[in-house]
């Protein structure tokens, strides 16, 4: 997506490790306006799939993931959260644990019961895919739900870090609006695989 | 908010400790059109007062703050973070610790310094006001950081934990969509106060 290419060319930072930083527009200052075209375009790249829901991780995919849903005629967006508290009450859960390699400790994504289902056709959007553990574990709990998972639309992915490949292995509809590549420690952008 | 308090009615459940559960639309669930009406209804209670930034909290505050940013023009949201990642790079952060009633335990609040600063005047948006810490720990950065507070939204007010007392007594405009009292354990309306 050419608009994305330009803003992260503008304004991603790099950080030790392969980070990209996005913070300014896209996962702590959210360009509330640009997130809104992205939403439009994850909406385009999904339509026609009959998908009634989006999936994401709290914090920094809840954005795009709301915006898209709302662009794709105000469908419901869940967000997995990363640890219980009071507000979850005592329904059931499904769950299941990742490892987070930005902040170096494993942790758990929980869903209630109640919203996900075999009636469910989803996508899973995130702000990043990298080593696709969060999309993974998502898509443990969708499995274990019984919901259909129609395609994943990642803002960024960081094709060095492989998790894109690992979801089209599977056979995975990807859809990433900009992909990363890393070359001699600069980024260089790359185009959507066939 | 008559389609608020309809829908609390539907769908909230109280758990104990004076929890009000709306986890089926508004912070695990995201019922994406309804939020939008909630953002539209906040975009027109602070319309003319100049704000260009929505301040907000991770997670469940997110969703809200971007789409009344969206609303009100495509300004931007800022979501404080909770915790370091290495995400957020070496830059300076502005930081409060506040106590979590519903988790039970103290956590921080961290805002980038770059994206708060004397140029902006903001409202905080977010999804409860209870006890009022959050929001507290908030202005406490905002204050750090020169900006102004033009007032406060939340989504629903738990007006038996005092938080939309103590904003208001300082002076805060603080507009609730919802104000809920508690009757003989009981969910029941107030008005705003005048």
């Amino acid at each position: 997506m050419e608009q994305l290419e330009q803003k992260i060319r503008q304004f991603a930072t790099m950080a030790p490790g392969g980070i990209v930083r996005v913070d300014s527009f896209l996962n702590h200052q959210i360009d509330t306006a640009f997130v809104q075209l992205l939403a439009k375009e994850f909406a385009r790249r999904f339509s026609g799939l009959g998908v009634n829901k989006i999936i994401t991780v709290e914090a920094s995919g809840i954005a795009v993931a709301a915006l898209t849903g709302l662009e794709m005629g105000g469908i419901p967006a869940v967000f997995a959260k990363k640890a219980f508290s009071a507000n979850l009450g005592s329904d059931a859960y499904y769950s299941t644990t990742i490892h987070s390699f930005t902040k170096g400790i494993d942790c758990d994504l929980i869903i209630n019961k109640k919203y996900i289902g075999p009636q469910d056709k989803v996508i899973i959007i995130d702000d990043f895919l990298a080593t696709g553990e969060a999309i993974l574990g998502l898509m443990r709990i969708l499995r274990e739900a019984k919901a259909e998972v129609k395609g994943v639309g990642a803002v960024i992915e960081k094709t060095f870090q492989g998790g894109g490949d690992r979801l089209r292995e599977r056979g995975i509809l990807v859809e990433s609006l900009a992909r990363l590549a890393m070359e001699n420690g600069n980024i260089a952008f790359v185009g959507n695989p066939k």
